[in-house]
C-alpha cells in the first residue's frame, strides 16, 4: 500500500478537467469502485466489520432458530449499543471530517510551498539575469544551476526513493555535486552557496538583498516542509479519532442486528467503507510528500529556469531594436548559453 | 454542458446588486428552475436517480398487487437500507458541504489574485508614471504595454479558448509579439521583458526594487494560478464524496419506498437535485478560470494603464500650477502620449 | 428595502456596547421583533409560506369535515414529504449558515479594508509630516489634500449616492477638483496624484520608497473592495442554496399539516422567518458597501490628517525644548498651518 | 455585570495551567457552578425561561386535575411547539456555536494585536538601541519614554476606566504629558512624536526606514484596535440569533410538558443556562478590549524598554571584552542610563 | 499526569509514517487502549460518570425487584432527562469539536513559530557567512553562538524543566553567559547581543537591515509564544464547554436506564471515554509547549548554524575554483572554524 501512493500523485491539464467535470461521471464512479487506492487501503479495516457482522449474524441467526444449546445469552444488550452509537454519532461524524480537513490543509500548504518554490526560483532567475552586469555570465550560469540543484536537493529531502546522483550529476559540476553530496544538510548547502554567488557578483547592495529576500523565502518553504514531516498532527488527537471510528464500527452490528437480520453483513461493511475512507484519506494526506508530483515541480522548475537564461539576450536584442537599451556588443552575452547546454541538461 | 461555463462568468453592478437583494428574489428562484446550469449539468446523475426509483415503485407495486411469480422476493431488506441511509446522513452533508468550501475557496483564491494582479498591474504604472525620469518617453509606453501584454499572456494560459494574436497584435510591436509568441513560457518570458525594461532606465536601485516587488507578486500570480490548474483537490476525496453520494442516493429510493409508496419518484429525484446540485456546483468551482471573467479584468487593465500613462502628464501640470513641481518644457512629456494611442488601442 | 440598508451602518462607541451587552438584552430582542430590518425584507417570502400554510390547512379541515366532493383527494402524500423534509434538513441547516458565513466574510474583509485605509491614512501623513523637508509647506499640505481626496473618491466610488462635489469642493482647489472630475478613474488618478507628490519633494528615495508603499497599500484597497464589488459569491452556489430553503419551506406545510392541523400556519411562519431571516443576512452582507459607515471613516481620516498636518509644528517645539532637535525658525513652519486652514476644513 | 468582566481578564503561568489540565478539574467544574460569572450575567434570560416553564406547569397540572372551568382548553398545541423546535435546533445549534466562534476570532484577534504591540515596542527599542549613535543618550531616553508612552496611551484610549495622569505622569516630561493630554487623538500623535524622534536623529535613511516600520505596525494596531470597538459584528446578525434562541426556549416548555410534567421545570432551566451560556460567552467576547489584561501587558512593555534601555552599556562592554567593538569610553554611555532613572519608572 | 506529557512529545521521520498508515493500524488502535495517555488523564471523569451508571442501575434495579421500602421513587423523571440530553447533543458535540479544534490551532501556531525560529536561525547564519566581510572571524563565530543561545534561551523560558547553565555552558563564554544569566528578561537580551553584533560589523546598512528583519521576525516568535502562555481560551468558554459535558455525561445514565437496564454501566462509561477524551486533547494542546519537542529543535538549530559556520570556507573554496570569486588566502578563513570547535560543541 506505500507503492499506491505514487498513483496520488495528480497532474492536471484540461483534458482531464474536462473528465474530471463530465456529467456522466456519476456511472464512473459507482462502476469503478474496485479501482479505489482508498479502499484497497482501508481493506483490512472494513473486512474485520465484515467479519464481526457475519459473527453476529450467524450468532443471531443461530440462536433465533433455536440451535444452540441454552446456555447460551441472545444478543440482547442490543439496546446498549444502539444507545451508544446513536448517541455519539453527530461527534463522531464530526471528528472525521474535521481530521480530515486538518490533513488537508496540511497537504495544501505543502503543496502551496512546493508551488512557491516554483514562483521564486522563476523569480531569482528573472532577477540574476536582468540585475547581474552583462560580463558576469559564468555567476549567471552558476545561479541557474544552483537554483535548480536546490530544488532537486529539497526533493531527495523529502522523497528519498531518489538518489542525488540521478538528480544533480546533469545538474551541477563534478567539484560541486562532491561538495554538495558529503554536506550535512544538502538544502541548507545549496542556499548558502546561492547566497555566495549573489554576494560576489559586483552589484548594488539593494539588488543583492532582493535576491536574498528570496533565498529567505527559499529557507521558510525548507523549513516549512521539514516541520510537516517531522511533527503530525497530535497524535493522541488521530488515535484517539481511530480508536473511536474502529470501537463505534465494531459496535455497530450489535445495534443493527436486530432490526436487519443477515441485511447487517452488506450494511455495516457499507457504513465501514465510507467511514474508513473518510479516515484514510485524513491518514494519506497527513504526510503529504508521498503524494505529490515533486519531479515534475522540479522539472518545471528546470525548464524555466533555464529558458530563462538563455532567452535573456534575445530579449535584451529585442528591446535594444525598440532603443531602449543599447546593447553590449551581443555575441558576449549569446555564447554562454550555448556553453552552458553541455553542463545544463 | 462544458459550453455552459461561460454563464457563470458573473460581473456584478449596483443594478444587478438590488436585483440580487430584491425580496421577491424567492419567487424568481422558484419558478425559474428550468433555467439553473447546475441543475441542467447534473441531469444525468439525477435521471440517474429517477429512474432507480421508478423501478423500485414499479417492482414494488407490482409485488404489492401480487402481478409477480411468487419466486419473486419483496424488497424487503430496506430495514438495511434505512440503517445505511439514516447512519450515514450527516457524515455524507458535512462531506459535501466541507467539499463545496474547500472548492469555493479555490474559486476565492483564483478571484484575489486576478483581482491582485490588477491592482499591481496599476500600482507598476503608476510608479513608472513617477519614478522614471520624464525624458523616458519610450520606456514608460514599454512599460505599459508589457504589462498589458503580461495580464493578456496569462489569461491564454488558463483560457486556451483566445489566441495570442487576437489578445495581443494591437498591444505589442511585432517584432515584441514574434519574440512572446516562440517563447517557452510567455507569462514568464513578459515578466522577464518587464523587468529589463526597469532595469534599462536610469534612475534609483531603490525605486527600482521597488517596481522589482510588483514583478515578484507577478510571479506568485502566475504560479499560484498554475498551482490551482494542475493541482486539484486530491482526487481520492473527491472521488470518494462523489461515490459516497450517489451510492447513498441509489439505496435512498429502497429505504424510502415502504413509507412513500409511488411518492418515492419525486422525492428522490428532489433529494438527488438538491444534493447533486451541491456536488455539482463543488466540481464547477474546483477549476475556477473557466468561470471567471478574466477577459473583463484584462479590459479594466488596459484601460486603467493607459489612462495612467495619458494624464501623466496632466497631472504633473496640475501640480506644477500649485507649484509643487518645476515643468520640463512640457511638450516633451505631452508628445509621447498622443503618439502612444496608434500602438496601443 | 434599498432605504432600508442604511439603518445597518451601525457605530458603536462604550455606551452601546454596555447595551448591547445588558443581561435584559432577551427581552428588548423577543418584543421589538417588529422592528428587525431583516424580518421586513424578508417578508414577502415568509407570507408566501404563511399563504401556503393557510391553503394547506384549508384543504386538510375541508376534506376531513367531509365538506369537498369525493373526487378531490386527501393530503396523503405527506410520508413523501416527510422523508423530503427529514433527509434534507441537515445539509439546509449547513449550506445556510456556511453561506451567511461567507457573506459575513466579504462584510469583514471589506470592513478591514476601509479600517486599512484609516490606519495608512494616518501613517502616509505622519510619514510626510516627518520625511518631507522644513520647508516644504506646500507639499505637505498637498499630501494632505490629496489623501482625504482619496478616500472620498473611494466612498463615491462605492456609495454613489453623495457626488464629488458634495465631498470634495472644500478640500481641493478647483483646478484638483476639475481635474478629479473629469478623470477616467479617480480613485486610480488621486493615487497617481500623491505618487507625483511625493516623488516631486527633495528627499531620500529610501523615504520616497516607504510612501510609496502606503500607496500599493492604497491600489491594494481599491482593486480589493472592487473585487467585492464586481464579483459576488457565485451566484450558482447562492442560487441554489436559495431554490433549496423555498422549495423545503413551501413543502413543509404538507409534512407537518397531519400532525399540527391549523397549528401549521404559525409553525410554518415561524420557521420560515428563522431560515430566511438567516438567507437574508447573507444577502445582506454579501455587497457590504451599503452597509458600511464610509462616512465615519472618511471624516475620521481628514481629522486625523489635518490634526497631524497642524500638530507637526507644535510636536517638535516640544522635542526641541528636550534638546532633541534644533529647530529652523518655527515661524516658517507655523504658518503653513495657519493658513492651510481656509483651503482644508 | 459590567464590573464582573474584571473577572475575565486572565494571565496564566505554569502553576494556573498544572490546576487548568489537573484531572479532578471535572469535580471543580460541576460543584462550582454558582460561581461562573457567565451563568450569573445570563440569570434574567435563564429565569424567563424558569418562569414561562413553570407557568406552563402549573397551568397544564391544573387543567389535569380538572381544577380549571371548562371553557380553558388543554395545552394541546405541543404538536405545533415541537415541530418548531425539532426542525430548528440543528440551524440554532450551528447558527449559536458559528456567532460565538466569530467573537472569539475578535477576542483572539485584538489579544494577538496588544501581543504584537509588546513585540514590536521591544523590538523598536533595540533598533534604537543599537542603531542610534553612541552620544545620542537623550534620544534613546526620548524612544524609550514615548515607546510606552505609546502603549499606555493606547490602553486609555480602550479601557476608559484610566486616566491619562495616572498612567502617565510618571513616564513622560511634565511638558510632553500636557501636550498629549490636549492632542485631538492621542495614540495617533505619540507615534508622531516617535517618528518625529527617529527622523531627528543623524543614522543612515535605511535604519530610519526600518524603525519606521515599526510604526506603520503600530498604526495598523492602533487602527485595527479601533475597528474591533467601533464595528460590532452585524447587529442584524446577533440579534436573529438571539431573537431566535430565546424565542426557541419560550416555546420549548409547550413542546416538553406533555411527556415530562414537573420536569419541565429544571430541564428547560437546565437547556436555557447551557444555550443562553453560550450566547452569553460569544456577546462578552465580541468586546474584548474590557476583558483583556491591558494593565499587565502595558507593565511588560515598559519593564522591557526600560531594561534595554539600561543594559544597552552592559551589552557593549561585554561584546568590546570579546573583540567584537571598541568602546567610545564606557562611561559616557554608563551615565545616561543612571540618570535616566528618576525620570522613567 | 503532568509527567505523561513528555510523551507527546513526537517527532516523525520516514518509519514512523509508514507505520502511522500502515492499514492494520485498527488492530493497533483497538488492542492498545489502556496505553492511552489520553484515556488515562480523563480516568478520573470517566470513573465518576460509571459510578454515577453503576447507582442509577443499582437503584432501579432494587427498585424494580421490590427490594426497597415503598416510599423511594422509581427513576422516573427519565422522560426529563431524556428531554435535556436529546435537545443538547448537537450543541455539545458541536461545542465539544470547536474547542478541540481552537486547541489544535494554538499547537499548530506553537509549532509554525518554533519552525520558523529554525528558519530564521539557519537563514540569520547564512547572510551572516556571506555579508560580513571575510575577516570578520571572530564577529561570524560570536553570531553563531548567539543564535543557538537565543533559541536555547527562548526553551529554558518556555519548558522550564532545564537550567540556563545545563544548556548553554558549551556554547557562550563564561561572561556571555553571565551576563545572561542575570538578565531580567534572557531571549530579549539574546537578540539585543545579536543586533549589537550586526551592528559592530562594518558592511553596508541595506546588509545591516536585512539581518535586523530576522530579530524583528525573533522577537514576533518570542511574543507570539509568551502570548500563547499567558493567554489562555477565554476561561469562561472552556469551563462552560466542561460543565456542559460533565452535567450531560452525569444525567445520561438517568436516560439511558430505563432502555438498556444494567447494559447503562458500559455505555455510559464509553460515551465519557469518548468525550471526555477528547475534551482532553482540548485541554492538552491548549499550552503547547509541554507537549512540543523543543530540545530537538534547539539541537537541529545548533547543528545546523554550526555547519553554515564551517562550510563557509569550503563553500568559497569551491566556487573560487569555479573563477566565480576571487580567495582571500585560504588559511586565514579556515582557521576560525577550526578554533571554534573547543568554544562551541
Amino acid at each position: 500500500s506505500e507503492e499506491a501512493r505514487k498513483y496520488f500523485r495528480t497532474v492536471y491539464d484540461f483534458p482531464q478537467w474536462q473528465k474530471h467535470r463530465s456529467s456522466y461521471r456519476f456511472a464512473e464512479r459507482l462502476f469503478q469502485l474496485s479501482q479505489s487506492h482508498i479502499l484497497q487501503n482501508a481493506l483490512p479495516a472494513i473486512s474485520w466489520v465484515t467479519l464481526v457482522a457475519t459473527l453476529v449474524a450467524s450468532y443471531g441467526y443461530s440462536y433465533d432458530q433455536h440451535m444452540l444449546p441454552d446456555v447460551f445469552p441472545s444478543i440482547s444488550p442490543n439496546a446498549s449499543c444502539t444507545a451508544f452509537i446513536s448517541n455519539t454519532s453527530v461527534a463522531l461524524s464530526l471528528l472525521l471530517v474535521f481530521r480530515t480537513n486538518s490533513s488537508y490543509g496540511r497537504w495544501d500548504e505543502a503543496r502551496k510551498m512546493w508551488g512557491g518554490l516554483l514562483n521564486r526560483s522563476r523569480d531569482i532567475m528573472r532577477q540574476g539575469a536582468t540585475c547581474f552586469p552583462d560580463d558576469q555570465v559564468e555567476a549567471k550560469k552558476a545561479l541557474a544551476r544552483w537554483t535548480v540543484a536546490f530544488s532537486r536537493a529539497l526533493r531527495i529531502h523529502f522523497q528519498p526513493e531518489v538518489t542525488i546522483e540521478s538528480e544533480l550529476q546533469n545538474i551541477l559540476t563534478p567539484a560541486e555535486l562532491q561538495m554538495l553530496a558529503k554536506s550535512q544538510h544538502r538544502p541548507v548547502r545549496a542556499i548558502h552557496a546561492i547566497s555566495q554567488i549573489i554576494q560576489s557578483v559586483p552589484m548594488s547592495s539593494i539588488h543583492q538583498q532582493q535576491m536574498s529576500n528570496n533565498l529567505t523565502f527559499f529557507h521558510d518553504v525548507l523549513g516549512g516542509c521539514e516541520r510537516l514531516l517531522r511533527a503530525p498532527i497530535p497524535v493522541s488527537y488521530t488515535r484517539h479519532t481511530a480508536r473511536f471510528l474502529f470501537a463505534w464500527l465494531t459496535l455497530l452490528p450489535f445495534a443493527l442486528y436486530p432490526t436487519t437480520g443477515w441485511g447487517v453483513v452488506p450494511v455495516c461493511t457499507g457504513i465501514a467503507a465510507v467511514l474508513c475512507g473518510i479516515e484514510e484519506i485524513g491518514v494519506q494526506c497527513e504526510e503529504p510528500f508521498g503524494i505529490l508530483p515533486l519531479d515534475v515541480i522540479c522539472n518545471r522548475i528546470q525548464a524555466d529556469v533555464m529558458a530563462t537564461l538563455k532567452d535573456d539576450a534575445d530579449t535584451k536584442t529585442i528591446l535594444a531594436e525598440a532603443g531602449l537599451i543599447s546593447l553590449i556588443p551581443s555575441a558576449t552575452s549569446a555564447t554562454p548559453v550555448a556553453s552552458a547546454e553541455p553542463v545544463l541538461v
